[in-house]
């Protein structure tokens, strides 16, 4: 099983993320696209990215936005995954801006 | 500006939709699927036809779970565009279990 | 019925697109991208674009490679959709790279 | 690397491939969907399953159709890779239709 990082040590290692609400160990952050399409297609390279480890978001969608929460479920907490997980999204969504 | 049919009505057309809990009109459904696979191919047909409506769900997806919540925000309801993307859902979905 | 403009006058106004081989009068391109899941997020954005035009391209895909056929079926060749469409794909395509 | 099946065993094993034309030792199937929605909702969940494989296919698109050829780059033929994604195509497109 993955060590836990820990949220708070998590987001100081990422850009745009912060401590999510409620008790349990994750991370939160907010995209915004131009509009449905641009985040859509962010949805499917991340939904790839999610499959292909194993590790899947926790995720909303309303039009431009996707609001994304990670944990490592069977790890009770924040791990490298989740690290892994985020940076790739960010890559991906920096490019789509 | 289409007229609103209301959750309470449009609930009695569809299955398995609900009223939407806090203050807005909205009707709310909670998808299962077999696997974050089969969540994402029913996400992206959905996807295409919310488009072509130009009419967006709210929807949550985590693994093979996906909570959709929806009504139409310039008409301040659930009206037939709900109805129309709720009925569109049910039957991707309905082949997809 | 709209007008073609011919594929000869659409790559002009265009980059990097091409006139199709064969006897249509259509256009081609294309693509690559860093790998798979960049190439779908592609294809999924201009999926979307095609859906909401209801006008749908003829396109290929292996790994990190698309290749796009462009042409209006019932116009005898290619028109202002097809140009619309192209430029779509290859801002999404852009932002991408 | 995997061992090689060869085209003329593999569509034996499966329903409705066929041995792809051409040179290399490749199979082939043209699904046809309802319309263009079911046909991506198709390819977003076969995109997941290849890249969860790391295994993709080459595969055309237009409209309601999706033709795929599967074999093994670095195998240089059809192998159980190949036999894993054919079959879970089938099941979705089964599904879908």
């Amino acid at each position: 099983m993955a060590d836990t990082i820990g949220a708070g040590a998590a987001i100081k290692a990422l850009k745009g993320w912060s401590v999510a609400g409620g008790e349990r160990d994750a991370i939160f952050k907010a995209y915004k696209f131009a509009d449905f399409k641009t985040a859509f297609a962010f949805m499917s390279g991340a939904a790839l990215k999610a499959e292909q480890m194993d590790h899947h978001p926790e995720w909303f969608n309303v039009y431009n936005k996707v609001e994304v929460t990670l944990t490592t479920h069977d790890a009770g907490g924040v791990t490298q995954k989740d690290l892994e997980l985020a940076g790739f999204m960010d890559q991906l969504a920096a490019k789509l801006a």
